[in-house]
């Protein structure tokens, strides 16, 4: 397992973790004050300044990413299925544009809310084929711009709003079925967030190994959590022992970046520099 | 598949739907204006009003029990598990007496909130060993008082706090280890609210059998759900296809109750006799 204690070398910084205080264009140069040099940004903060400037400004500052958030919502009614189809599509040339290694795919819950103003349904059975197949029809499309794609699992708690992928078993069972030959097109996001729960959590990262992680993300559980989406914690100041699922990604030869994405009201309302200081900080200590 | 359409024979109440309004005396005598004729108790309402008095008040009502609440929350620190073993069987007792026929367990997460005051940990394997070997000790006392025991798995929300059996596949695993023998003393109770997202949950059913479904609780997943313990909602206020989940485990055989448990500060709001008349015509019309 690596030591993170004496660097930063291998934090990125999930740019929504620090949306409410700065553009991206500003995150990129605070970053570049604390030394991180890889970020994941999210599409609506680039469509914000503007892709091109975007590309700049990762450029000129020389950093790298380490995903690009997101792609998916694949569950819509049968009116919108091309504009799904073109929205993932921009996805991956954005990705391409900016050097992300990987499109992360939140794969959408039920229709009503994954692509708002579907008929409503609540056949989730549905949505899993749906998934299934907008993935599959993705991957086409990723494969000729040489740009891998990162299921993540979302926690159970978003199931009928984000994504009806909910688990490490899940993710890599659609991954079996659409990239059998494990191409390396096709693998999995895992966040800590989402997944530190799960009784099969070590036995699944066992099974996905070290060519089908893609991604790693960190941030903590509170207890209570006040918030169903914006009340994650910084690392340490909850219930995940983030260090063991670490050690369990790395047993399996993954070796990129602990990413933190933490969606949180409270870290949105504090000073960017003080957020990224913290970052560093529980990175070195207790990632 | 059982037609509800018509009357309410195979409603429960869980007690705690409407804990708010009344003490259980009062709740019973709600049950009757309504004829409701199954309830499922929680062991503080018990002891609010005395166990002598609950059982005498069940009786002159003749209400039958779908279950008992709860037993469980095996995790603690070392020094805290005679009492947990205590406890456990004093709940066992309690549910004889009150002629349950199963007592639902709620396992436990970590020990500092499974057990407060509790040395605080984060080691979620470790509970799941201690949940095992406390549901291994109970069932022992059990099997002397002929009272089946019912492994809940609850929302992966509730995971660190409340319970670290998380899907049906896994208490299942752990009814495997603990009574290979399927002697019936050893089963789930299956909530919709904490399972309805679960991709492996029609197979899990299946695996179950309708001799290891002891009991089937029913109440709605709202979008937003703006409090994580206390915002369930009321049947067909939300994303559940209810009625896909009851046919599964009726295909099983099971023939049992219907148990209406909402916790939700919107229904403990309203007049008792609003609740329970909302919850029968739900129950007609969606369950």
């Amino acid at each position: 397992m690596r030591d993170f204690s004496s660097d930063h070398r291998w934090l990125s910084l999930n740019t929504a973790t620090v949306r409410k205080q700065a553009d991206l264009i500003g995150i990129v140069e605070a970053c570049a004050r604390h030394g991180i040099r890889t970020i994941d940004p999210w599409r609506d903060q680039v469509v914000a300044v503007g892709l091109d400037r975007a590309v700049r400004a990762v450029r000129d500052a020389g950093l790298e990413l380490s995903g690009y958030c997101r792609g998916g919502m694949f569950v819509s009614d049968a009116a919108r299925r091309g504009e799904v189809r073109d929205d993932n599509r921009r996805a991956v040339d954005e990705a391409k544009a900016l050097g992300a290694p990987c499109v992360v795919l939140v794969v959408g819950g039920l229709p009503q809310y994954s692509r708002p103003g579907s008929d409503p349904s609540k056949d989730i059975a549905a949505a899993w084929g749906q998934v299934h197949d907008g993935i599959a029809e993705m991957l086409e499309y990723a494969r000729t711009a040489n740009m891998p794609l990162a299921i993540e699992p979302l926690h159970p708690a978003y199931a009928a709003d984000r994504a009806c992928v909910n688990t490490t078993r899940q993710a890599l069972d659609l991954c079996d079925a659409i990239d059998p030959a494990r191409s390396g097109m096709l693998g999995t996001a895992l966040d800590v967030y989402h997944i530190w729960w799960d009784f099969e959590l070590m036995d699944q990262i066992a099974r996905a190994g070290g060519e089908r992680i893609l991604a790693f993300h960190v941030c903590d559980w509170l207890v209570p959590t006040r918030d169903m989406l914006n009340d994650r914690g910084m690392m340490g100041d909850g219930v995940i022992d983030i260090r063991r699922v670490r050690a369990a990604v790395e047993a399996q030869g993954f070796a990129g970046y602990s990413e933190v994405e933490i969606f949180s009201n409270d870290w949105w309302a504090r000073p960017l520099d003080e957020v990224l200081r913290t970052c560093i900080e529980r990175h070195r200590t207790v990632v």
